[in-house]
């Protein structure tokens, strides 16, 4: 067994503390990372104050992992001490079931296991995040970072790069591509270079006219704001695809007013209210509506080599973990380009 | 022009009267038909009481119109005197738009022109619906019926019919697919024996439970009954699709959570209200909620073709002209199986 330390919230809502945690003795497949870094997702904030359904606390929150590999198990394969690695989302799922043979461990039919604010498989056992000085996990959950991507501004990769990669990718996008994708923020920033990078003609849809140019400068071809899309001729039917990162309700008929016939919108965001939309709004062109959910381990993986092989990574601010909850003070204003990574260094 | 004898609504809600309609003098591709046969669309009932936005009166409903061609334009090359053909829910489109050129006539960009309660191309000029001895249509809005159908059962064939006939092709519904149907009405009976004779596994989902005996007569594997399909364990996740021909709110997160990882949930029929989704109930299996609005020309043609070939029609109860207001009162109480199909000898 391992002590690591962390910070956590000992109770919904209150401030993050300092906190010991104790990482389980290496299993045959396990390995234990030294963070280094760790992304602040907007997740870490809702889930810290309560605000999605079950919360079990003490919560050490943090999904965005990158450390190195300090010891492995006995049976370990393909991860060897001093490597570097990032751990995402999810730590664990059955392994057994359809979406987990075809590699989409994101929508295990029992759940994944989530990195932190989860139950291990035994349905007992809490788990806790990456805010912490180590982390055990098995090897299969885990995915080499490429030596071409620092550690600190990859972090997020692994949870709002892949968010954006993977409906990307299911929805085909490439050259010709009309995309756009609404929110500028964690998410959105990274979906933009990524797009970018993969051909298709990129706009951004942002209630904030003020981020126009850090959406010009991130690669997008156009640049959209209004409070009120649906009310902009320019913009009907205009898209093949819309991936909607904004994690509150948005106007779901106005948006998809602006795909073509066949077109489809992506949640991406979770808003905790239901939203409303109009049997009209998808039967008049046969549009869609969907979600998508972060991406499978080697969906993972593949992300992180497109990332190195087009130089892709996120807009961070580095702090230190002692300053956590000012950054989630600032997160909840939307006051920051795009992301914060915690220096795990701080704790240590 | 012709004068043609019909029933219409002279105001919002009012009882259909008899009325005399004139059709336009015919232009080169146009052919008249006298009609033998018009199904009885719930949407008839809806715009006649003034349910759907836009209405214009006197209206004259009707779109599942089986007549048979008496005369034909100096132009007209597929049609002729005496054949038997088809006129479903509209009789123009803008044909230059990337939806007309891929046989999508019905997603026209500019909006297909409705049978009836809608204008001609020029934007003016009124059409009126099948609730009538006669009607003028270009040739290029017609279908050929095919021997094996008859004219009154296969009437309902040119909205029900196709309206389930495109959605289990464009969502390549065949052997192995797990189909639900959500509802058994005028939609929901004909899409049964659509997807039973297309290889799926069928199941029925309703409301009530005395349609069991029903649903598996016409060919479904399955019947379940409930009044919270989210509540049915054995439910979730089987279905790699399903259609909602309801046309009232259904609880959209419930029925999602019968889908499997990818699956879709389409509307087929039109709530006038607003319904609500949680974000939640797509992202966690990459679901997708869908709409789906009648099909093109060819494909109509393609769904008579695929229904001779299968035995399948409609079941009908068949009315004379004079009796649609208590038609339509019993069609507003569900008291129908499945679609009434006026018999237009009763107009002459």
């Amino acid at each position: 067994m391992y002590l690591a330390q962390a910070f956590a919230a000992q109770r919904r809502g209150e401030p993050l503390t300092p906190w010991q945690v104790e990482r389980r003795a290496l299993r045959p497949h396990d390995v234990l990372i030294d963070i280094d870094f760790c992304g602040v997702c907007h997740s870490d904030l809702h889930q810290a104050r309560g605000e999605w359904g079950r919360q079990l606390f003490p919560m050490v929150p943090g999904h965005e992992i990158v450390g190195t590999v300090t010891a492995v198990g006995a049976a370990v394969q393909h991860r060897h001490a001093g490597e570097r690695v990032g751990v995402g989302c999810f730590v664990d799922a059955c392994r057994h079931c359809q979406p987990c043979r075809a590699g989409l461990e994101q929508y295990c039919q029992q759940g994944m296991t989530a990195t932190y604010n989860g139950l291990e498989r035994d349905g007992l056992t809490r788990t806790y995040g990456g805010y912490a000085t180590a982390i055990v996990v098995d090897e299969a959950f885990t995915v080499a970072m490429p030596d071409a991507l620092p550690s600190d501004a990859a972090a997020p990769l692994l949870c709002a790069g892949i968010t954006l990669y993977s409906p990307l990718r299911h929805w085909q996008v490439g050259p010709g591509t009309r995309l756009a994708i609404l929110g500028l923020g964690g998410l959105g920033h990274v979906g933009v270079r990524l797009a970018r990078a993969m051909g298709a003609e990129v706009t951004v849809l942002s209630h904030s006219p003020h981020k126009q140019a850090d959406a010009l400068r991130l690669g997008a071809h156009a640049f959209h704001s209004s409070s009120d899309f649906g009310a902009e001729p320019q913009l009907r039917g205009a898209f093949d695809l819309i991936l909607n990162t904004v994690s509150a309700p948005v106007d779901l008929d106005a948006l998809s007013g602006l795909l073509r016939c066949d077109g489809t919108l992506v949640l991406l965001g979770i808003s905790p209210q239901a939203q409303s939309v109009r049997a009209t709004s998808l039967i008049g062109q046969r549009r869609r509506l969907a979600g998508s959910s972060l991406g499978g381990i080697a969906e993972t993986q593949d992300m992180l080599s497109f990332c190195a092989a087009h130089g892709i990574v996120c807009d961070i601010e580095r702090i230190r973990m002692q300053d956590i909850n000012a950054a989630f003070e600032r997160l909840d204003r939307g006051d920051v380009r795009y992301r914060f990574v915690i220096d795990m260094g701080s704790l240590r």
